[in-house]
C-alpha cells in the first residue's frame, strides 16, 4: 500500500489562508511504515507544524519534490483539507482520498471524485461512536479550537480574566459567556475557568448542563419548550419562536459579558445566527466576541471570516482557523486520527486498507465509491431535500 | 488644589508606541473631586483605556481641549510617564510633577525639572514598605505584566499549555521557565500554573523559593555562593563568576523549555543579560522567549525592543509595554496608586498636598524640590559613582 501526503501549505485558500497542519507526524509515519506501508511526503509538508523533512526521512518516509509523477501510483491520498482537482485528476481509479472534504458544501468536488472512480472518505462524516472516537478529527480539532478561542479573546480584552486582589486595588474576574456547549464550547469553558473567569454557558440541549457545571461554569436555563439532539449528538435546529425566546433570554447575559464565545454549528447546514447587530450594540466597548462559525456563515451578525474587526468598540474575532493557531498540537491530534483510522481497517494479509462498507464507521464516512456517491444524507442534501 | 491630567496617547514614544493608560479613572477622579480638588483632564485622555470624557465630566472633572493656557495655574501634573519639556516649561514654580519619571536614565529632564523649581515625585522611587504598597505603581504594573507576558507567549506557541488527554491522543503540559521571581515573575508563574503548564523558576534570592513553590512552581536550585537582596527587595548584582555558574546551570532548563520568561531587573541600572545567543540556539524551534526587559536593555541577547522576532525558529517577544496590553486594568491599578498617594498626604486644612520631606515615602520618591535634586542615590548615579 502506498500513501501520499501533500504539502498543503503551498496553496492559500480563498480567504488567503495557508494551511499549517499536515496529516502525518514523524511519529505516526513511523508506525505506518512499520505496517509495511510505503509513505511518500511532499517536500516541506510538515514544516509549518514544526516537523522537518529529515525527521520524516529518518523513519523511512520518501520525500518527494514533484508529486505529479507519483500521484498515479498511490493507493491513498491522506490530507487535512480537500485536495485540488488537479491532484485528483492524476490519481488512479479505486484509489482513496481521505480528509476534511466538507462534503455538504462541496457538491461539485464530491461528484467529480465519484465520477473519477475514486473512493472518498470524509473525516467529518465519521460517526460519533465510542469506537470511532480515536479517529474523530472534528472533535480533536474542536477541542483545540475551544482553547484557542479563549486565548484569542484574552489577547483582545483590555483587562484580565482572573480576579486580582492587590494593595493597589481589586480587579474583578472577567465574565465569559459561552454559547453552545459541544466539544469546542466545553473546552472554552474549561480554559476560561482555569484562568479564573466567571463562566456562564448556554446550549439548546439541557442535557449538557451537568457537564458545564462540572467544569465550574453556570448553565443559563431558558425555557424554550421541546428541543433535543440528533443521533450524532448535534443540537437540533430550533423553530423561529424558539429562536426568538432564546435570543431574548440571552440578551442580558451577552450585554453583561466581557467575552462571548459562540460555538453553534449544525451538521451539514449553515450555522444559526445567535447574536444580532442589535444585541451586539448592547455590549460594553472593550468587550470581545469570538464567532467560531465565522468562516462558515457566522453565529454573529457582522463578523468577518478570517478577520478581527471592531463594531461599536466591541472586538469581533472571526479568525476561523482556530486549531491551526496551535499547529503542532493540531497536527499531532489529526495525525493520530488518521493513523487510528488506517490502523483500524488495515488488513494485515493483503497489506491494504480493508474497505468494508458494512462497517458502521466506513458506511458513514465513505461518501463516494465505485463511481457513485454512497451517502444518503449527502444525496438528499444535494437534491435539496 | 488644582490637578491636571494630560492625554498621553497624543504623542508616540521613540519606539513609536502610544501610551494607553491614564493617571485617573472616573472612579478615582470622583474621590479626588470630593476632597475639594479641582481636576482638569485633557480631552480624550481616558479613551485608550476605555473611559470617555463624559464619564469624567459626570463626576465633576473639567475637560480641557487646549492645556497650554491652564498649565501655569495648576499645582500638580499627575501623569503615567514623564511629561514633555514643553509642558513642564509652562508650569509655575513650586508645582508638582508626578509619574514614572525614569530618573536614573533621564538625567537632563530631572535636572531641568529641578532648575525650573518644580517638585518631582517619581513613582518608581516609592519605597517598598507595607505603608507604601497601595501607592506602589511599579508593583501594580509588574503584576499585570506577569500575566500579559504569559498570554503573549501562549499566543506564539504552536501548542497548548495544559495537558490534554483525549481519545485522539495526549498532549503533554508545556514547560515554562521563569527567570526572576519578583512581582512580575511570581504573577507569570501563577498564570502559567493556572493554565496547567509545568513551571520551573529561578531567582538569585533563594528566599523566594517558598513563594514559587506555594504557587505550584518548582524552584531551580543553583549553588552560586553568597547572594542577597537590597533593602528595596531587588536582587543584588552578581559577580562575573557567579553569573557564569548561573548561566551554565540554567542552560539545560532553557533548552528544555517551551516558554522562557525573563524578568530580571536591577534598580537604577541596566538589566543583566540572562540568555546569550548561544543558549538561545539550544532551544527547540517553535519555542518562545519573553524578554521583559527588552525596552531597557534586555535580558535576552538579540531581543528587539517593541517587537516579536524569530531567531533560529524561536520567537523572541520584546514588546515591553506589558501592562498596557490590559490597558483598562493597568489604568485602574495606576489610578488607585495615584489616588492613594494624594490621599495619604492630602492636608485637609490647607486643602493641598502636604509635602513633608521627613516622611520616608516622600523622602524617597521626591527627587527634585526647591531648585535641587534631593535624592542621594540619584545624585550618586548622575556623578557616575
Amino acid at each position: 500500500m502506498k500513501i501520499i501526503i501533500l504539502n498543503e501549505s503551498k496553496a492559500a485558500d480563498p480567504l488567503n489562508h495557508v494551511e499549517k497542519r499536515v496529516a502525518v507526524t514523524p511519529g505516526s509515519a513511523q508506525k505506518l511504515v512499520k505496517k509495511g506501508i510505503t509513505l511518500l511526503l511532499e517536500q516541506g509538508a510538515g514544516e509549518a507544524s514544526g516537523y522537518a523533512d529529515k525527521e520524516y526521512a529518518a523513519v523511512g518516509v520518501t520525500i518527494i519534490a514533484d508529486v505529479n509523477p507519483v500521484l498515479p501510483t498511490v493507493d491513498m491520498l491522506a490530507a487535512v483539507n480537500k485536495p485540488s482537482e488537479a491532484h485528483l485528476a492524476l490519481m488512479k481509479k479505486g484509489a482513496m482520498v481521505v480528509g476534511h472534504l466538507d462534503p455538504f458544501f462541496q457538491q461539485p468536488l464530491i461528484e467529480s471524485i465519484a465520477e473519477k472512480g475514486l473512493t472518498a472518505l470524509s473525516v467529518e462524516m465519521i460517526p460519533r461512536s465510542s469506537r470511532a472516537q480515536k479517529m474523530d478529527a472534528l472533535s480533536s480539532q474542536a477541542s483545540l479550537a475551544g482553547y484557542v478561542m479563549v486565548m484569542q479573546a484574552v489577547n483582545q480584552l483590555p483587562s484580565i480574566l482572573p480576579m486580582m486582589m492587590t494593595p493597589s486595588g481589586t480587579i474583578k474576574p472577567a465574565k465569559v459567556f459561552v454559547l453552545g456547549a459541544g466539544v469546542a464550547g466545553l473546552q472554552a469553558i474549561a480554559t476560561a475557568r482555569r484562568l479564573g473567569a466567571n463562566v456562564l454557558a448556554y446550549d439548546t440541549r439541557p442535557v449538557v448542563a451537568e457537564q458545564v457545571e462540572s467544569l465550574g461554569g453556570k448553565f443559563l436555563n431558558i425555557d424554550i419548550g421541546e428541543t433535543g439532539q440528533t443521533k450524532d449528538g448535534y443540537a437540533k435546529e430550533l423553530t423561529d419562536e424558539q429562536k426568538a425566546r432564546q435570543q431574548d433570554a440571552q440578551r442580558d447575559a451577552i450585554a453583561g459579558s466581557d467575552i462571548v464565545i459562540t460555538t453553534a454549528q449544525l451538521f451539514g447546514r449553515k450555522p444559526p445566527v445567535l447574536i444580532t447587530k442589535a444585541t451586539l450594540a448592547l455590549m460594553k466597548p472593550g468587550s470581545v466576541v469570538v464567532d467560531m462559525a465565522a468562516t462558515s456563515g457566522g453565529n454573529v451578525e457582522g463578523s468577518v471570516a478570517g478577520e478581527t474587526i471592531e463594531i461599536n468598540g466591541v472586538k469581533v474575532i472571526g479568525d476561523g482557523y482556530w486549531s491551526q493557531a496551535v499547529a503542532r498540537a493540531a497536527t499531532d491530534m489529526y495525525a493520530n486520527n488518521i493513523y487510528n483510522l488506517i490502523d483500524e481497517f488495515f488488513d494485515d494479509e493483503s497489506r491494504s486498507f480493508g474497505l468494508n462498507l458494512d462497517d458502521d464507521i466506513l458506511a458513514g464516512s465513505v461518501i463516494a465509491h465505485n463511481g457513485k456517491i454512497t451517502n444518503d444524507m449527502l444525496l438528499n442534501a444535494y437534491r435539496g431535500a
